[in-house]
């Protein structure tokens, strides 16, 4: 492939004087481990990993395998395992986002032995457990998976039947699948290769049901035969992912020992004495899934890596395809010149910078959430909602991408359409996206409860606090400058927040009293309340960055300032209830429905440097983002 | 598979007393050819159609190969082939709205030799040539392909760079390909199998230009041997669709005969004189394109067909697949409880309705065209606009059909997932859907330039002659009646041509005259007007079918005017323009919002009765959709 020059046509939006220098850039988005990250992209110049397309289910499961050993040889995740220490923690992360730009199957691979399995022996396991299984898990001396969700038990975890009863007699107990929906689903690592799993079951001590703890099963023995009573199919094939090797498990009546029950928090003592550090079983329910709440943190911010990934290939290309002449007889414009394709790729390119920085600031959280030992409530909800929105983004972007690119964007070597088709099981795996938006929405109606109880005011520990005091309308709509943005989105979230509380307590009345209906009739507003709240605590994070880069690159906060306006403009432009709920005015939408289209022309102005910015290697991009013509030439046959 | 018994639950919306009958809207939905389609149903039980995911690109296009032969074999196409007769269309429009349930690979390698090779023979050649090709095509004699992209050159067809060089001495033609750009790409049929293509090239005949003509070239000789002078690669592995073998060609210095080139309606006489009977360049270039709109006409109403039948699958399976109970211990409720549930689904499953009969209305127009030769502006316009609008909504309701069955949405044997990226490549081919819209836009914007000659009357036979006489705001939004959504749709019409009118006008001036930029600065607002437009035509055209429904069959017609509030609803609600072009008051807008969920929830009530009325049979549908339980459980290992 030749180097790409990207072009420098008159017919484009001429550059400004001092646009962003991309290395500037590129170390505000990524500021740590920027060594490990060459190393490993020189590593994936290898041709082990080399993008592969068209290979057998079987295949892609075993190339898997064949890249994780030679990353293993390489040392990468020596001292890396998740949750270890926040060192560990960002050093893992920083290459699963490398390795997230090659292949999916990577990276979830990956995940579910250290992110998954790691992560909950280390949060509830015992010293002694921890101390065994984690070196084993990272030599690769153990890989594990994670046996949580049931064929008819996904969002609602707490309703899985797998039962695990204590034999005081034998000190043992007994995994068993009572029936066919208790049977565990699309457990990553169990079809072919998982040697242990983590299994969630349902505890029961002489008939008296504790709720669901985990316990250590071993699934394959060395030589690679199932344990007797363990018995595991294959889920097949699926639309993308297919390097991982999602399995079906049945236990029938499975006995482990006494010392395989996860015991960090809770113990059965030999004669069958149950005890616990935390006594209420809800409280208890909520630790044991703490490892998802650190899967959604990685899933967010690889969401935003993948979309910059489909994006920076669909610009570069649109600086080199042209379309179409001014006159007859002169040159055809290149594509980026026409305003619908500067609004298809510029809106994603500003958004994947505005949610790329956010998703650092959660992952941050997260390293300190690890240090400290407990998760805060706001980082909860932010995790549920960042995982949702920026999934739904990827797609959203990945499909811009690929329909700016015309055939070339469904072709597989161009890597966008088939890395859409491999990453859409992240909108619903580890919390179904709607789901994890209810559970904001969930959070913040108890939150206005509490506030309704206190007169109106929102608790300073409130994820809602910053709506106490909401500015009267400030800023300037034309300028687009933040504060309008900030009260605009404070006066959204207010109103979206206040319509579910008023619905709620009118649908309670209407139910009965009945909370389950209740909150069922007020799903759509809940799902609004989430969506304005995170638009509000999206803006404020990102605003912090701005803030923090112009302390460091001056061209470079500009640039990410026009992202943010950008992002902030689209979002109104795209949600009637900006006006319906009266947060701006009708003359306010005019103005916005413009700058929308000069905010993009001055994006385009510098899409080059954004994307240089980016960083992503020219070994990891498609033929169409360097040099389309040659790719295809028939010299290369 | 068993038998599929929906959910009765009473935790359910309640079923009306007189729910529309399954069969009657079955016979709405599909008037014609009953028996071939219950013949075509039947056939396809044969093992050789049963869906198929993970073969290789290689199996999947033998596979597609023996379908075909299979089909041919019984019969299906003995004289069905496009364009002969309306009734024959219509006629292999019902085989191709059956295939398309199946697999898109068959339809589209079915499209290309009939549809696009077909229907250009048709409409560009003599009675002699037509004779000879037609019957070859319907008999597989000769297999065609549509050589008409190239590298460079996809949506701006006028741009190709092949050639054609008339030789008096010779009385041949050369075809050549001047450079990489110019190489025919994506040409269906043209990698492994096609025998013949018709070729678009720029005649020059003794260094005069005459524009694009299209000649029949030999690709292959009877052997399977490619013709000297021709070179062909394969276009590799795409996102979905791998049952086609696309492929790219270049002709070095390849001679035809005279009698080879298209000659219906232009001539070149042995010495080289040049005849036509369409004297303007522009508009026999139009004529030579005709067969992409028939194309489109059918990519609209396919995409219809394809949305169905993953909300068919998505639907059955959220009437079986229970998630949390009320209360503890009791049974848990089914996915269509939640009111988020039956938005995701049922606003896609009303729209579905609402496009298929608009689709059938074009196909409609689209015979009529066939019969008396021309094809209205109407006709253009719509189908343009159809083919846009249906796919992307297509898309969106596969994407809203894979989330909203979770994990198992994307798993290949349950059909949804695969499907999306299969059809995915409608967006783009025959017509970018952004450059579709864009060009329904370019048409309004004319009418408006008349309409503005002509005192701010429109023509009666404009596209636009319904804004003469908008009503006052009439009709009740309460009601949701379609005097309401008329008047408000037109309103918006109205409003968003006028503003591209005026945008324009400013543009040109601003440009200094040119028009190439000047409508470059209008491009969002030239889609917005565009899509206002076909809203209004939608709604339109679907009232009619309501009404006509209501003289066959009243339940039916019921459910239809349901699904027509429900679209219609939704529309306004999703577009922020109704408000901010003051279409409709705040107020509207707030009983918009709420009588959205009103109607999800009576359309949920009907829901089984739709699905059965679009009458997919169980054997083209996915496991999940039958019963998910019995398909997972370990007795099938």
């Amino acid at each position: 492939m030749v180097q790409w020059t990207p072009n420098t046509d008159t017919d484009l939006p001429s550059c400004p004087s001092s646009p962003p220098s991309p290395d500037a850039l590129n170390k505000l988005l990524f500021p740590t481990n920027r060594e490990l990250r060459e190393k490993l992209f020189d590593l994936l110049k290898e041709p082990l990993f080399r993008r592969r397309t068209d290979i057998s289910v079987r295949q892609h499961r075993e190339l898997t395998t064949a890249r994780i050993k030679r990353l293993h040889q390489e040392g990468v995740f020596r001292n890396t395992i998740a949750l270890q220490k926040p060192e560990g923690s960002r050093r893992y992360d920083n290459v699963i986002a490398v390795l997230t730009l090659l292949d999916h199957s990577l990276e979830v691979k990956l995940g579910v032995s250290f992110g998954l399995f790691g992560a909950t022996v280390h949060k509830l396991g015992s010293k002694q457990q921890r101390d065994f299984w984690i070196p084993r898990l990272e030599n690769f001396e153990a890989f594990g998976c994670f046996a949580l969700t049931e064929l008819g038990h996904g969002s609602n975890v707490r309703g899985i039947e797998t039962r695990a009863t204590y034999l005081p007699e034998t000190r043992q107990f007994e995994i068993h699948t009572p029936n066919e929906t208790a049977q565990k689903y699309w457990i990553g690592g169990a079809a072919d290769s998982a040697t242990h799993s983590v299994v969630f079951a349902k505890l029961t001590i002489r008939g008296i049901d504790y709720g669901i703890h985990v316990f250590i099963v071993r699934l394959r023995r060395p030589d690679g035969t199932i344990e007797p009573g363990i018995r595991i199919a294959d889920c097949g094939e699926k639309a993308g992912l297919n390097g991982v090797d999602n399995g079906r498990i049945w236990f029938t009546h499975v006995r482990i020992p006494r010392e395989d029950m996860l015991s960090g928090l809770s113990q059965v003592a030999p004669d069958g004495t149950y005890s616990s550090s935390i006594p209420s079983a809800n409280a208890r329910f909520g630790v044991m899934l703490a490892a998802l709440t650190g899967g959604r943190v990685g899933i967010a911010s690889n969401a935003i890596g993948t979309a910059m990934l489909g994006l920076t290939i669909a610009i570069r290309y649109s600086f080199q395809r042209r379309a179409f002449a001014p006159s007859e007889g002169s040159l055809e414009v290149p594509l980026l010149f026409y305003t619908s394709q500067q609004r298809q790729l510029m809106i994603p390119l500003a958004t994947s910078f505005v949610y790329g920085f956010c998703a650092r600031d959660l992952s941050d959280d997260w390293y300190r959430a690890i240090e400290s030992g407990s998760v805060s409530k706001r980082t909860h909800v932010v995790s549920a909602g960042y995982k949702a929105l920026f999934t739904w983004f990827m797609q959203d972007a990945l499909q811009a991408a690929r329909e700016a690119c015309g055939g070339q964007g469904y072709k597989s070597d161009n890597v966008i359409a088939p890395l859409k088709a491999d990453r859409d099981v992240m909108l619903t795996f580890e919390g179904a996206n709607t789901v994890m938006m209810l559970q904001v929405g969930k959070t913040l109606l108890a939150e206005f409860g509490s506030a309704t109880r206190n007169s109106g005011r929102y608790d300073e520990n409130s994820i809602l606090s910053a709506l106490n005091a909401i500015p009267r309308k400030s800023g300037s709509t034309k300028q687009l400058d933040s504060a309008f943005f900030r009260s605009t989105f404070l006066r959204l979230e207010k109103e979206q927040v206040v319509a579910l509380g008023n619905q709620y307590s009118k649908a309670l009345k209407k139910r009965g009293g009945s909370e389950f209906h209740a909150w069922n009739d007020c799903l759509e507003q809940a799902e609004k309340a989430a969506r304005a709240h995170m638009c509000r605590v999206i803006h404020e994070t990102f605003e912090c960055h701005v803030k923090k880069a112009y302390e460091i690159d001056e061209h470079s906060a500009d640039a990410l300032g026009l992202c943010g306006q950008l992002w902030g403009a689209n979002s109104i432009q795209q949600n009637a209830d900006f006006l319906r709920l009266r947060c701006i005015s009708i003359n306010d939408a005019t103005v916005i429905a413009g700058g929308v289209g000069d905010l993009c022309e001055k994006m385009t102005a510098i899409a080059k440097h954004l994307v240089e910015g980016i960083g992503i290697p020219q070994h990891l991009l498609a033929p169409i983002a360097v040099n389309y013509v040659k790719h295809n030439s028939r010299a290369r046959l």
